[in-house]
């Protein structure tokens, strides 16, 4: 909960200037990491947690860091009255939590109107480490709430030579809906590079330790980003419980958790007609890790039906080769990803009217978050260039780029199919990228099923209108023979 | 809305044996075929419609047809009043739209049930024909409502050596849940047989007359299908519009319509947790297929940056042996899609309770539906041999042809991801079985991933419990040396 600075400041408010500007309830680890961020960019600030143990370690926490201006509260009424006042322009609550579906903001937002109260949904990316140190902030909702506190949070934020990760993202649950998309697109990220880690283990015979290499090097190039930077890391930690020194990773049940921004994102691809493919299979991809057991099963029986056990055809390839080529794979099939995202996010703010800036958007993500990375900074690029860009795919610069990585995507993905390894992010991308650049689609055909079993009519490509015709008295069946 | 049969009858409904069993509301052209198809089957109706120019079209069809029993209402009140007496068991409604989302449907059971009125949600498939001769009907609700109208169901629905097209699905809105997954299922079926089209014209030079050849020779063994069968049908159909005797179906525009049953069941597999890949691109492919600008421009950028227009591999292949090999691509890619819409079915039937069986609704697919097929009895065996069933896949048969058709299926997808020809259903198939009958997912990764930003925590390979680690203090970075 956050009361206004007013500026400029009253003499009221210089009296008061001891009391924090900012409150924060709700102390689990990313809670008090915001907390101590917060304070040490110089803004004192109230907390308050349900158990108070919590606000104890917050408070520790604090002086063990040199004595933060952290104000403990153990009960909600004495940490509301803490803050400061005259709250001259509104109180506000800004709900930082970071995960919360859009349309619960909006109705929160309204049920926060009719009291008076300003409200912000805010989606906070960066993890334990970015709440520290400076996360992406998503907020939306009242703008005036926005302004109220945007010093604390562009100071809070992670800095980048292009600013602070915070803007002022959209009304409503304007806020929330990004940050679902942004996790989305990190969904897709994860998985395309588990993808790629796949195809050099198994098609290239790549150790754990030149992995780690090879993800390092990729880090000094067009995929610099953070997921990147700490997959290149996973690959040199060790095992503790392995005194061999066999690395970790390998010993990790290969099942993935999630927590509901990655479904709902495919939910409302689906919702506003926006294909999302790329980030779907992501999710798909979860969904099919969590049923071990069955893959385990099914790996039996079809290897007692005669199914090869391991790779169904050897790759020759030089070590080499093969890295430079699932880059080359990996970035392409990542540009499609961010494509579907991005659209998934104009789609949304058309339907909204919250007036989205996607180019604003890639700029708050280019520090902070979890999908942090280098390339964000093109694509923030591409929609000043153009803010109404239809694709990425279309800006000149990433098209010239998919042109050039088009082919060795297709080995990749060709020799992985062949090979037997699932690669369903790429493939999704490549399939996505090779349907959006075809002007002619063999969907006449399904409008031709749909009219003939349902009237649903059809147009033509000569001349305008919509047409039904009757198709099975047409057809000339006898003999088999065809016109 | 109908009234039921008192079972033995009693004298008092003797006395009013002329009076109809059952009305039918709403006489668009699916109505009036039900109605007639009703009428026919011996079973006198009533039948109303808002506008009353659609009950005098529909009592002139029955006249036409030889005096069918049906009578025609022009206001609700003697709609409703015409239909017999005594109610000895319970007036039900029956919502025969087709398409209703299932919780409309449980909203409507529970208002009904408190005016002491029977319910049932009727998914009905087959189009206008399959109304007028034998739909696939997929009633769910009330069992009571199914009883009492029982013997008219059977007789309307369509007829297979395995019965009629009719069972009573469970309770709730289970009915219209099944045509839901069942439409997702034709959503990936139309897609599947596009692309396959898209192959045989593209790689195999094809012409509209050897694709209508090919589709009937199809249709005779494994591939025999509705959709095949008018899928052959189609290519034999000149343009009326064009005297040269050119296919209509090369004037459509590749641009595909939709009605939200594919949109509900991609977003159903996601809230369930289950992989629908291919069902999802057949979604994605006709959002795509929408944006024929878009794609138009695309190609046009793209070319001026250097890629090229048309095939970008030409594949070197007999005819033949092409044929025969995308046809074994078309039916591995149909066996996923289908376990896809099974598991989602059994999904929902354990989080509803409603104990549905699989078997019995691939029995009742056999005829009348839109995905009729000589395949859906294999499929009904399936889960005959066993009703817990993890996947299509591992089923023995299916398993067997699985593993015969994998290699020429990875032929036809890896030639086809070279040539640039985008196979967005047969690529999610394939990726969905590789990833199923992976016993090794690099999703290892992900989850290290997630613990080191998100302290998610990881289960292990070697021992049970769940572990955290610090990846970023244990890592080791210096001179890029890993362990």
């Amino acid at each position: 909960m956050a009361s206004p600075a007013p500026a400029p400041p009253s003499p009221a408010a210089a009296a008061h200037s001891a009391a924090p500007r900012i409150g924060l309830a709700g102390l689990a680890t990313m809670g008090q990491n915001l907390a101590l961020n917060i304070a040490e960019k110089g803004f004192p600030i109230s907390v308050y947690n349900r158990s108070p143990a919590k606000v104890d370690s917050t408070l520790s926490r604090a002086q063990a860091e040199g004595g933060l201006p952290v104000l403990g509260h153990r009960d909600p009424r004495g940490f509301v009255l803490s803050l400061a006042r005259p709250r001259t322009v509104g109180d506000a609550i800004v709900d930082g939590g970071g995960n919360e579906w859009y349309q619960n903001t909006e109705r929160r937002i309204q049920e926060a109107a009719a009291r008076g109260i300003l409200y912000l949904g805010m989606g906070v990316s960066g993890g334990e480490e970015g709440a520290r140190n400076g996360p992406s902030l998503m907020p939306g909702g009242h703008v005036q709430a926005y302004d109220n506190i945007r010093d604390i949070l562009q100071k809070a934020a992670a800095q980048t030579e292009d600013g602070a990760c915070v803007t002022f993202v959209g009304p409503g649950g304007a806020g929330n809906f990004v940050k679902m998309v942004h996790n989305g697109i990190e969904y897709g990220d994860m998985q395309l590079i588990a993808e790629a880690y796949d195809v050099l283990r198994r098609v290239g015979g790549l150790s754990n330790s030149e992995i780690a290499d090879v993800f390092a090097e990729w880090n000094k190039g067009e995929l610099e980003s953070f997921l990147v930077e700490i997959t290149a890391d996973i690959f040199t930690v060790a095992d503790p419980l392995d005194g061999s020194g066999g690395a970790l990773v390998d010993k990790i049940l290969d099942k993935t958790g999630m927590k509901g921004t990655g479904k709902w994102t495919v939910q409302q691809a689906a919702e506003l007609a926006v294909a999302a493919p790329t980030i779907a299979a992501s999710l798909d991809g979860r969904y099919l890790s969590g049923l071990k057991d069955e893959r385990v099963a099914a790996a039996g029986v079809l290897e007692e039906e005669g199914m090869p056990a391991g790779l169904l055809e050897k790759v020759s390839v030089d070590k080499k080769l093969l890295v430079d080529r699932v880059r080359q794979a990996l970035y392409a099939s990542k540009i499609c990803s961010y494509a579907q995202g991005m659209n998934l996010i104009r789609a949304k703010s058309v339907e909204k009217g919250w007036n989205l800036n996607l180019a604003e958007l890639a700029r708050i993500w280019k520090g902070g978050c979890i999908i942090r990375a280098r390339f964000l900074d093109r694509i923030k690029r591409a929609y000043d260039r153009n803010p109404e860009l239809a694709n990425l795919i279309v800006d000149r610069e990433f098209a010239k780029e998919m042109v050039q990585r088009q082919n060795v995507w297709r080995w990749v993905v060709a020799r992985a199919v062949e090979a037997g390894i699932s690669t369903p992010g790429m493939s999704a991308s490549l399939s996505y990228f090779d349907t959006y650049r075809c002007s002619r689609l063999p969907a006449n055909l399904i409008q031709a099923q749909r009219d003939l079993f349902g009237a649903h009519t059809f147009e033509r490509i000569d001349r305008p209108g919509s047409f039904h015709t009757e198709w099975t008295k047409l057809a000339r069946r006898s003999n088999g023979a065809a016109i």
